[in-house]
């Protein structure tokens, strides 16, 4: 048996033998600090395992930072022990990651709630001081738990079944698997055998889960350890400030958006907040088309098949779409993109030169079949709205079109302090006469067009040959939130295709008939994903010109100051300022800091002076200022706030 | 035989007699008189028809105002004849109207295009001249015609089979009925025999036509005929008044919505023109909601199954809704009512009295399934927006809530001159304990609040007991257009039954649990049937700030002024006025005359000195009126005009 070393030294050895004595054969120290053993690049297993086969190793100790997923592999296992004593149940899979955190899979409807969890966690804490487990091979049967891992680990394929080996010792059962073949993750196998060396145990949530779409569904339970309690807790801390500044935290906190199983998955309600945060930003989006001379329609919700059909998305976007719906004279669907209902409106009449470009708008609803262990908040969803054009213009105008979209996208980018990090260009292959539609001047034209108003613009772009698309290159701008993230706002997109299939002319200046071009355009892509990027972007604090409630005013009495408090939210309710007066029983503090926690841009304290001046007395959120002014001056400061989109 | 006369005087005969030599008995004149029969108030037929049993005759002459129906039937068989002469096809059916109106059937997938209507029209009225019907009976037989009759007529019922005469002379079929059961029309089967009476054949139209959705496609030939050739210039002159003033016409001609089988039936594609109208009207409404403290939410557009299980609509309503879609873990559905969702809002967190009244207002996207015939323009479709509200409150607040949503809409209809016309009060018929939802506390109370409303609005009320849903009372707010159509704009509706289904509660100031009120509100019904109206009631002469284009400026000389156009244009736009510049290569005249066809609010005629004095030269539409003033005071005239909403 020939065992590679992670300096690429080559040992011999005589029979099967365990990590431990290979390690020890090399130096007796190594023997006594290594904990356990990755095999091939590719998987941890405990010291005690016995290796069979030619294989590499690398010897992991307690040094190295694998240690966290051997000790949390240790603490899945422990847990497992615990829901075995605790409800009769076992884990049918452990997985343990670098970062210390680990989940079980149990087989069972019964669901785990918080008492469930703590009183599990008890019992694996305690477990730690005096468990032992010794790594016993056992020969691998065809049960559902080896079922499990070949799903998750080698996607069933029967070969790798003798690989697959099994660890029994008292009530605890852990498994391992060697000789794997190369992947890229790491799974763990590997335990301390002495569970002591597990200092603290945390699990943290309970959940169903589904290997895959509408697979069975298991629970898990997940949690995290380590040998260090210190870890435990700076992680658990870490987990906190992720938690709350993921938009799916933030938007249930601010009452942005929720969901329900009975409306539908991945279908999320705007609540009355989302929803005005929402049109402020459509609002916004509207004023700049118009100055962008873009013209709004507003096309439906669904399409006929024979259209999808005509527009090539029915073979080649089918199973992104909704399943269609049979009527007694046609079948329909939800559309998954609006560019044939555009097509539509450029159609309706015969078009004349003079009316290019034609830049059609249109923020629309659309909709996209997604499994449903992708969906994630507003972030990947169902149904979205997005910020959707088509431009239809002549061949000649394509390079003043892009400008003009690049421009528009530009400043909206800048309102919401997204600034553009780059631009992808992706032109065709000329040489590969079968990927790309085959019309070698409308190419070259239209990429010439495209690469002259990036050099004119500018901006830093990366050639992508070969990347464009069947019908057209197209231009995937990048953008970059205040949080690092990378988002991909729009892509504008050349097509040549469309506008053939569905037959699109016009007459030119001498009534010769012409085929236009079209452009596909985005502007924020859809409000769902924007919204979700810009919550996160802003912990929440959103620009007064977008907070939902912009005013909180608090009367210092509630009896004394609640009526001058209703004046000044007649005279903000007038001017469309979105205020309340909080007058509940509380105390002054409590609601000041509640307005704070709300991230309410304004809280005004109403007392005795105030309601004497008819002044009001503000605070703007996160600063510790506190300003009086006439009601009418602070009216003027809101107002001009509010229309500077600041 | 006993034949019971207009007069109620019974005459007794020996045997089958004509309707003419029954006349003729009665006195000569209305022997000669007569040209055709009423039998039994029901159907017409010809004098020469031969009459066997019992019944009742009402003979009619020339001076009867039936005689165009008449006239009408004869140019029915007329064209019947000279199809049959031309493209050798004959009409399975023949129909006309007391107008003089008539259509023929044809089975046939011909269609037929306006030279082949003129073909048939030139020989129908030809034959005029020329040809005598003789009345001739004939058994009849169970042909295609025969069933196609029975469709129409007696409903497929065998019983009357036997009472159906077919009359055959030369190439010329007619057919009549007697003995018919009663129905609330009268078939007309009665025709000149001797066709020199009809003066003018005016054929109008052709187009396909089914008796049933999905049924076999015939094609309709449809006309107009008289024994006075004025009458047939009259009625054509009118119908073209009356095409001009329907939406579709107007909607067509303003290039407001468009129609594309590709993308559906029934399926309206707002145009730009069309989504400016949409679009302000929505804005308008939604101040309004502002004012009146409703609460924007936004919804999916589908729901699944089992939530429409749970509202009961899928038992009750599942006729009028589009087909489910199949996901792998749920069946979704187009939403037909927003009710659910609205409920899935109020219902994602517990409520506090303090948040009643809640008035969650949507502008919703829904869907119903309606028959292909059925479908009309705007005006019936099976998308559409509905201006729909929700009202969540205690008992006690519905006397309020219902004040309240009556005063928005009124003021709202105001602004469209468009006046409530009176209210019906459905209220439940309290001996009924089957129909009714059973709480007399909760009904009393109910009728009781919505009675006091209507009495302190003083308006005037129908009561209708019995009329009630099942789930409560409502108020049905009905309008009429200034030109006099009645409309349902809005049914205020109780509901106490949806709260209980999903078990709504709050909790009231004292800390107990109470179930919540709904109350439906539509506050202009939808956009669709609402725009229709106002195309109708306006003639396309749509408002200031409704107007698709607000204004058209016209050079007098395009190469000199078309500079200072585009500074008044640009001036516009950034204060959010649509003009557009006629650059057109026309003479000035012709341009202010399309303006005006155009229905444009203001034409600007632009030339030197307007140009030197930075003024503008306005004519209003419609009006002989032309004003010159500074561009300045004319836009400040605009904005007014446009935020007062005129």
């Amino acid at each position: 048996m020939k065992i590679t070393l992670a300096d690429e030294t080559v040992k011999e050895f005589d029979g099967a033998m365990t990590v431990s004595e290979i390690a020890k054969s090399i130096a007796i120290s190594l023997g006594k600090q290594t904990i356990a053993a990755k095999i091939n690049d590719n998987i941890l297993i405990p010291a005690s395992s016995v290796v069979k086969k030619d294989c590499r190793i690398e010897f992991i100790t307690v040094k190295n930072k694998l240690e966290k997923q051997i000790a949390a592999y240790t603490a899945g296992l422990l847990t497992h022990d615990a829901l075995r004593l605790n409800f009769d149940l076992s884990a049918v899979l452990v997985e343990a990651k670098e970062d210390g955190s680990f989940y079980i899979l149990i087989d069972t409807g019964r669901s785990f709630n918080k008492d469930d969890l703590e009183k599990i966690e008890k019992v694996a804490n305690e477990k730690t001081k005096t468990l032992k487990i010794v790594n016993t091979e056992k020969a691998f049967s065809d049960s559902e738990f080896a079922m499990n891992i070949f799903n998750r680990y080698v996607q069933l394929n029967p070969e790798y079944t003798s690989l697959v080996k099994k660890i029994n010792h008292l009530a605890l059962e852990a498994f391992y698997v060697s000789d794997f073949p190369d992947r890229p993750f790491l799974p763990s196998f590997a335990f301390y055998e002495d569970c002591s060396k597990v200092k603290k145990i945390k699990l943290t949530a309970a959940s169903t889960f589904q290997f895959e779409e509408g697979g069975k569904t298991y629970q898990q339970i997940r949690g995290v350890a380590a040998s260090n309690a210190e870890y435990v807790d700076e992680y658990l801390r870490q987990e906190e400030e992720r938690k709350k500044s993921d938009h799916r935290y933030i938007g249930k906190q601010l009452e942005i958006f929720t969901l329900d199983p009975l409306i539908g998955r991945g279908l999320p309600i705007w609540l009355p907040n989302g929803t005005i945060v929402k049109d402020e930003i459509k609002k916004y989006l509207k004023e700049k088309e118009w100055e962008y001379d873009f013209i709004q329609i507003q096309t439906p919700v669904i399409g006929t098949v024979d259209l999808y059909k005509t527009s090539g998305h029915w073979d080649h976007y089918r199973e992104d779409m909704f399943a269609p719906m049979e009527l007694p004279q046609e079948e329909v669907v939800l559309k998954p993109m609006s560019c044939p209902h555009h097509i539509a409106v450029y159609n309706f009449k015969p078009r004349s030169y003079r009316e290019l470009p034609l830049r059609l708008a249109e923020h629309a609803l659309q909709y996209r079949y997604e499994s449903s262990g992708s969906l994630t908040g507003l972030e990947r969803v169902r149904a979205m709205e997005l910020t959707d054009s088509h431009i239809f213009c002549a061949t000649s105008q394509i390079k003043d079109e892009f400008k003009r979209a690049f421009k528009l996208i530009q400043e909206v980018l800048d309102t919401f302090h997204i600034s553009i990090d780059y631009l992808s260009l992706s032109v065709r292959d000329p040489k590969d006469k079968e990927k790309y539609f085959d019309d070698d001047k409308m190419w070259n034209n239209a990429e010439a067009q495209l690469q002259e108003v990036l050099d004119e613009l500018g901006v830093d772009y990366i050639r992508m040959p070969g990347e464009a698309a069947f019908y057209g290159p197209k231009l995937d701008i990048q953008a970059k939130t205040v949080l690092g993230h990378e988002i991909t706002v729009s892509t504008l997109q050349l097509d040549f295709l469309l506008p053939m299939k569905f037959d699109l002319t016009f007459v030119d200046k001498n009534g010769a008939t012409l085929r236009p071009i079209m452009i596909h355009r985005g502007l924020i892509g859809t409000y769902e994903r924007f919204i979700s990027v810009l919550l996160e972007q802003t912990g929440g604090v959103l620009p007064l010109w977008l907070a939902p409630k912009q005013v909180e005013i608090i009367p210092v009495n509630v009896e004394e100051h609640t009526g001058y408090c209703e004046e000044i939210k007649a005279v903000f309710k007038k001017n469309m300022i979105r205020s309340s007066i909080d007058e509940r029983d509380e105390r002054l503090n409590y609601k000041i800091r509640e307005a704070q926690v709300n991230k309410v841009p304004y809280t005004l304290v109403i007392g005795n002076d105030e309601r004497n001046n008819k002044s009001v007395t503000f605070r703007p959120y996160g600063l510790p200022d506190q300003v009086t002014m006439s009601l009418d001056e602070f009216l003027t400061k809101l107002k001009a706030e509010i229309s500077e989109r600041k």
